[in-house]
């Protein structure tokens, strides 16, 4: 038959760590533990695979496990000389649930389970009548609600309880007598009547229920949440662990606490925790009343007794504890203890939950220690959850904690930013004169960058992660919080309301991009420490730990991976803090940011509606003077490394104006009748811009576009060059889809850069490559290989085109679809490897097969994202160009990736 | 060293009709007539290597060629027993360019080359001076244009000798003298010197000239527009043949002509022709003179003098030959013929080019009498352009040649419609009941389906081969003229300005579908002969000989097709008309039509915004008894064969009203607040609606609209049932990328229809699947295929979404692109082999091998397009599903498919 139920204990363990799959992390854990000769209360785990059995059978259990339950009880009795059931003195246990994964407080636990009416006496004479009626008024109440399902808005338990108290003029459960405890638990059962309910007199009901409670739990919706949020598979299932009850809340030699064996906080190197003396386990979870620190040195207030002086020698054996578990688990562990009449037990340790800051600085001081590797140390850091808040400019907490939540959007751009309310780009950067500024919009657009750049965050009612105000955040590293959708705009009364709150144009807000939190009012803000460090400038290495234990990890990931980090960046400055973030080149520079600036926007008109040849020629020499700077500026700062510099992309109208006014003052400007230009205007409007009229498609029936471009990259290079300088212009054609299109261009380019690099009388090294954006270029990539030198994965416009989805429009429904569980995850944010990871793969195989030194990259956004970075080096790309602000975690991923090789998965899996 | 030159004539033949791809078709059918034993003038051909060594090695010839046209030159002299330049008895030549697939009139000729001033005079001394002047004077104009480039608008050597006609008071050129004519070389050659160029006097510089010009004349304007209008590739090359000069112009035992052997208009088995006596070649081709008909039978006019009469001996010489040229060729031959002296000569034989209704007859005939067999008969006709023709109806032919072309657009619907202006869908069906009309617009929505239903016929100033108008046009067929972007449309002045004309609403105006002409005013129509018996039962079989031939052909078509053939029809009528047509069953019945109607929209608009609940329930509820309707209606005319319904696909935006006018007039009959419902109106705007929230999209989000929809389908389904008919109802999910969105979907679909059959007490035949139209739905097709039961490729939306096109927006970058050769056609009319194709076959290897039953279909337009349907065979797709009107196309390309079985190509390849 096969095996359900897993002993462990002082007497025998028949688990280990290894078995976590089938017996949970916990119980695998309390197994290990057992084996470790760590006290742990025995117990006996029933194994995962019961709670797919249940799920799978219509909530059957299989055959055998009745048995196999009853003879883990009876090694129970064994081991603690109770009984189940016994009147004199009954064997009371814990069920918990215990999955594969952590899920933290998800699932549901009862406590004290064995009291009845008859055992409960015998308990009272072995203890106290006291500590006997508040174990059974425990157990009653965790089992009416978890098992009975007697719960409401407010804990009904809860609030007899305190009706009790008020009679008794009881200010804390401490103040309630013996007989105060067993007048509860008659009023408990009343409760349980009145609902309806029966508590079972007999143990093994009990038992029973409690299990099935536990094992329904797995599919609770807290738990689906959890699981959905941190990506854990439905069909895991949870275990159930069956344990002999220790009492914390046997007197004052009693206790019970929980501690991290290092700061989960700043990771530094001690113990840290807390407990309650004479309670039990739940008391320190549900914050009834405030617990003490474990050691001496972390009081804050002289008046709390710690562990180290109420209870000397089991805190050294707490101690000795952790330094074994922190040898053998070698990582940071959160433990869960009992003490029960001086006397310590072990009831969990697993890795702990901890900050950003802890987690780099627990990975690197313990490889530094000897405890773990340096591999090791890179895999333990989720680079963007943890690795980014380094980098994360942050709130006062304290005056973060007094500030009202006014709503929650998708973090964007993480950081903390806090300024004054514009609700226009042009608004933004008049106001950004006299002091900080969040932008708040529908949405953005390209023409609100210069507002964008001016503000210190960005807040949008619409859009997802990978909007054009995420997107533009990341890259220019704003704080940004995305599709609040509880904000509502009216440009019109130029104000805002939200949470009931009217707010002006002008008025406070702050962002938090790390949690998508919108706070009312102003927070004070600073730059993180490697910020001030790499940045600003503002503190010497020397002076800041963070930054230094930041700069090994980076030494260490930069020693491992094999995967280039480069960075998408259109502006000198980008590229100075892209370098600053370690960047080896530039894999998009997207040129049409720089036409929107208010001293080229009337060029690039001109250039598009000019009346004549002549007007329109003139339009593209000025513009040419300005993007011969660009592109120098670019080049100058990347000197030596390459530069991928995207031709036009986006349709014609979106730099012509939308409104008549507008319209009409450029027709006055440019000399053309009102009407014709808006007919021009109207005729380029695009029912799907998205599929529509740009990138090469405008390249090759608009020539003189591209050709500017690609001049003034040539003339800008050759500047450098006789400068002494080492420019490496690489000219990327977007949205080619047939190779004939990329031959048309290749020649076009090489055709201009011929003839600049002979007026100029210098050589340039230069490549052309394209943007593999649209799904039959990379179903085609051989074909297109034969004219392309590099191919870059334009994932954002892949993705959209591989789903047939758009990003501007596809919000409300991805949104459903992630929480129903439709999609497992969303494509914009994480890489989807079936589908247009797969189109990736053909095109890397295609392409190398054709021209077996292409370039490989990416620079969608998801370059910059850690399992999307994976895949990258999976599918043997050479490198990947993420935001500059993202650099750093592109790093980490890479390294991770490398160290993992092919295995796919995540930190921390 | 390599070979060049290939000799043929009665004393020695090098090459034959084998090897046509390098003496193209007129080299390889001399030499094939030479080998008959059918008199050709001597000759040589240079091979089609000889051009594209020319264009590959900047128009050079490869070396040892000159020897070989020497070698030619001396066999010709040889043949003849003249010479080269020779001033007594000089050899004349032709020149003349064939490619290997036939481009007639598109490349250039000359004739008598060989004469100089010298060579003039001994000609004169063995001919007649008048002769050798005429010649010498027509290689002049000839080489004079061609070679030295001398052409204007009005021809100059015309002219020229237009004023020498008038001096002497010609009215012809043969009342032109000799001396005249001796005159006219003296202006043709001072011509010529003004234009400082000069008449080469050295024969073999003449020759070199024009072979030069010949191959020149591959890349021509008028060459390159006829290779891409018949996709001939640009690399293949013409050869240039030189021959023997005989002439048709030695008095009156001696003409020219060109005759077919079966009539090239009706296909009737008789020799049909013209020639001039006393006349050259390219008489009878320019038009100058009125030719006379070969058989005394053809005669149209007692004063013509058939050839029958005027040369007997000549005239049964050409029946024998034709007997034997049709035996030996197989395929009705157009014939070019000299007669000198009453001797006749072949000059060219080809596969004549003929109508539909020729193609057909002939096809059939000869396959009847044995000639061919029925495989090669089927092969014989192109279904697009012949087949299809048998549908169509036409224009009363010389009221049309009356007629003044206005414009011309894209043949979008073929046939011929004539009706009056009506410039918006509600005035086309108020006009409509006054008499035909035709509906004008900038592009068509659905919601003027009515009005499309209502008119003639459908002109749009824009959208391509697959705009809406084009799609819902051929569906219904309806003639159709899209994309015509040379109107003007001016819908508030109620006007529309094309060619200089100004039509208002009201006026007439005619549209040739099959030309893309639009032409103004009335031109009288008539339904086809196939039509009048299928359709309009107007003519009885017997009574209906085009009907009987097109009959018989469909027959031994459907023997040997393997592909499936269904129709795209949303209505009973259509659906009838695709039985009528030959349909197997319905792939793809769409749904959203069935809503935009009258008395349907107001419930749709209900439903998607109605203030309750209630009030959303009750109009779905009479949504659904409105489908119960339709499905039974389509299902009832489909009994016992498969109907594939998709479920609703549009966005919600396209049912709700965008005026502001219409908006408040809803929301006052829904009792809604203007303002809600304008905003609630503008949140459901899209930026790119093809990428955005509908198909399965909005089934998931809005289950009650496909729940109401599949109710009534197997309510619908359930009522048949219970008569006693078959019904196959078979649901399709739109717009699948994800399998988990049709895990969800299919669940739902089942556990309706189970409910509504057990509610209804029958068992319905059913099947559960999705379209293909997402590039994640074919890369995935695997996963996919665990919960569909068939894939229909959407090959429209997949083109779309391969190649990034919105087939809204595209047409114009398309339209260049093909001009300038980027994309060798245009995806949405024929499927795209290496890109979308590509997907295709990943889809279908994938589908299959995970479900090996699955039922696999094409729905998209290309599936009534001849070439994607043998795509479509030679993939293994069970079936294609195509227009009601495109339904003979597709089961003859089916039957072709299924003949070649792998190979690629086109009939007439």
């Amino acid at each position: 038959m096969a095996k359900y139920v897993y002993l462990f204990g002082a007497e025998k363990t028949e688990g280990s760590a290894k078995m976590k799959d089938l017996l949970g992390g916990k119980g695998a854990n309390l197994a290990e533990m057992a084996l470790l000769g760590i006290p742990v209360p025995p117990g006996f785990t029933i194994t995962t695979e019961v709670c797919r059995y249940y799920y799978k059978n219509g909530g059957r259990y299989p055959e055998g496990l009745a048995e196999q339950v009853q003879a883990g009880v009876r090694f129970l009795e064994g081991a603690t000389g109770r009984k189940f059931g016994d009147p004199e003195n009954p064997l009371l246990v814990s069920v918990r649930s215990g999955a594969p994964v952590s899920m933290p407080g998800m699932m549901d636990t009862i406590l004290n389970l064995g009291i009845t009416d008859r055992a409960v006496e015998g308990l009272a004479a072995r203890t106290s009548p006291r500590f006997a009626y508040d174990a059974y008024r425990r157990l009653l109440s965790m089992y009416g609600s978890v098992v009975l399902g007697i719960k409401d808005e407010v804990d009904p338990f809860h609030e007899v309880m305190e009706e009790l108290k008020r009679e008794r003029g009881a200010s804390s459960d401490l103040d309630l007598t013996a007989e105060d405890l067993e007048e509860l638990v008659r009023r408990y059962q009343d409760l349980i009547q009145k609902n309806g309910k029966e508590f079972p007199q007999d143990p093994w009901e009990q038992l029973w229920g409690a299990i099935g409670a536990v094992v329904r739990s797995w599919m609770n919706e807290r738990a689906q949440v959890y699981r959905r949020l941190y990506r854990i598979p439905e069909d895991m299932g949870t275990a159930v662990n069956v344990q002999a009850m220790v009492f914390g809340n046997l007197g004052n030699r009693s206790g019970t606490g929980v501690c991290f064996t290092r700061d989960p906080a700043t990771g530094e190197n001690r113990l840290y925790g807390e407990f309650l003396l004479n309670a039990q386990g739940e008391d320190v979870v549900a914050g009834i009343r405030t617990p003490n620190p474990i050691s001496k040195q972390a009081k804050t207030d002289p008046t709390q007794i710690s562990l180290e002086e109420a209870l000397p020698q089991v805190y050294s054996e707490l101690l000795r504890i952790r330094d074994i578990l922190e040898r053998h688990y070698r990582d940071m562990q959160d433990v869960e203890f009992t003490i029960e009449e001086g006397r310590l037990y072990i009831l969990q340790t697993r890795s702990g939950k901890r900050t950003g800051f802890a987690a780099v600085r627990i990975a690197v001081e313990m490889a530094e220690e000897g405890l773990i590797t340096e591999d090791e140390a890179i895999l333990r850091i989720d680079p963007a959850e943890q690795l980014s808040q380094l980098l994360q400019p942050i709130f006062d907490p304290k005056a973060k904690a007094r500030a009202k939540v006014l709503a929650k959007g998708l973090a964007a751009g993480p950081g903390a930013a806090t300024g004054r309310i514009a609700l226009s780009a042009p608004r933004a950067v008049e106001m950004a004169q006299e002091g900080p500024v969040i932008l708040v919009r529908h949405e953005t657009s390209p023409d609100d960058i210069r507002g964008m750049a001016a503000a210190q965050g960005i807040l949008t009612a619409r859009g997802g992660l990978t909007s054009h105000a995420a997107v533009v955040a990341r890259q220019i590293g704003k704080v940004a919080v995305v599709g609040c959708e509880a904000l509502h705009l009216d440009y019109g009364k130029r104000e805002l309301r939200v949470a009931g709150e009217v707010l002006r144009e002008g008025d406070w807000i702050s962002i938090d991009g790390t949690t998508g939190e919108v706070l009312l009012g102003k927070i004070p803000t600073q730059p993180s420490e490697v910020v001030q460090v790499l940045l600003t400038k503002t503190l010497k290495p020397e002076e800041a730990p963070v930054y230094q234990l930041f700069e090994k990890l980076m030494r260490w990931a930069d020693a491992r991976r094999r995967l280039g980090v480069r960075a998408n960046a259109d502006q000198p400055d980008q590229a100075q803090v892209a370098l600053a973030f370690g960047a080896e080149g530039i894999g998009l520079c997207r040129t049409e940011h720089m036409f929107f600036a208010e001293d080229r926007i009337p060029y690039m008109q001109e250039a598009l509606v000019a009346p004549n040849a002549a007007a329109r020629k003139r339009a593209l020499s000025a513009l040419q003077r300005m993007q011969v700077q660009d592109f120098e500026g670019i080049l100058r700062v990347m000197d030596g490394k390459p530069v991928i510099i995207r031709l036009l992309d986006p349709p014609m109208h979106e730099f012509l104006p939308k409104e008549e006014k507008d319209i009409r003052a450029l027709a006055e400007r440019l000399g053309l009748k009102f009407e014709e230009l808006r007919a021009q205007i109207e005729a380029l409007q695009e029912f799907n811009p998205m599929l529509g009229h740009r990138g090469v498609r405008l390249g090759i029936t608009h020539p003189d576009l591209y050709d500017m471009q690609v001049e003034a990259i040539f003339r800008a290079a050759a500047k450098l060059k006789k400068e002494g300088l080492t420019p490496k212009p690489e000219v990327m054609i977007p949205l080619v889809g047939h190779v004939n299109e990329m031959k048309v261009m290749r020649e076009r380019v090489v055709e201009i850069a011929t003839r600049v690099m002979a007026e100029e009388g210098v050589e340039i090294h230069f490549k052309v490559g394209t943007m593999v954006e649209v799904p039959r270029a990379a179903i085609t990539a051989d074909e297109i290989a034969r004219e392309a030198e590099f191919f870059s994965f334009g994932t954002n416009d892949l993705t959209q085109m591989t789903f047939g989805y758009s990003r501007d429009d596809a919000g409300k429904f991805i949104r459903e679809y992630l929480e129903r569980r439709i999609l497992p995850e969303d494509p914009f944010e994480t890489l989807d490897r079936n589908g247009v990871g797969a189109l990736m793969r053909i095109a890397v195989e295609k392409g190398r097969k054709i021209r077996p030194d292409i370039s490989l990259g990416i620079c969608g956004e998801h370059g910059g994202e850690s399992r999307s970075v994976h895949f990258c080096h999976e599918i043997g790309l050479d490198y990947v160009s993420a935001s500059p602000w993202r650099i750093p975690v592109a790093r980490l991923a890479a390294a991770q990736a490398a160290i993992k090789g092919g295995k796919v998965g995540v930190a921390g899996d």
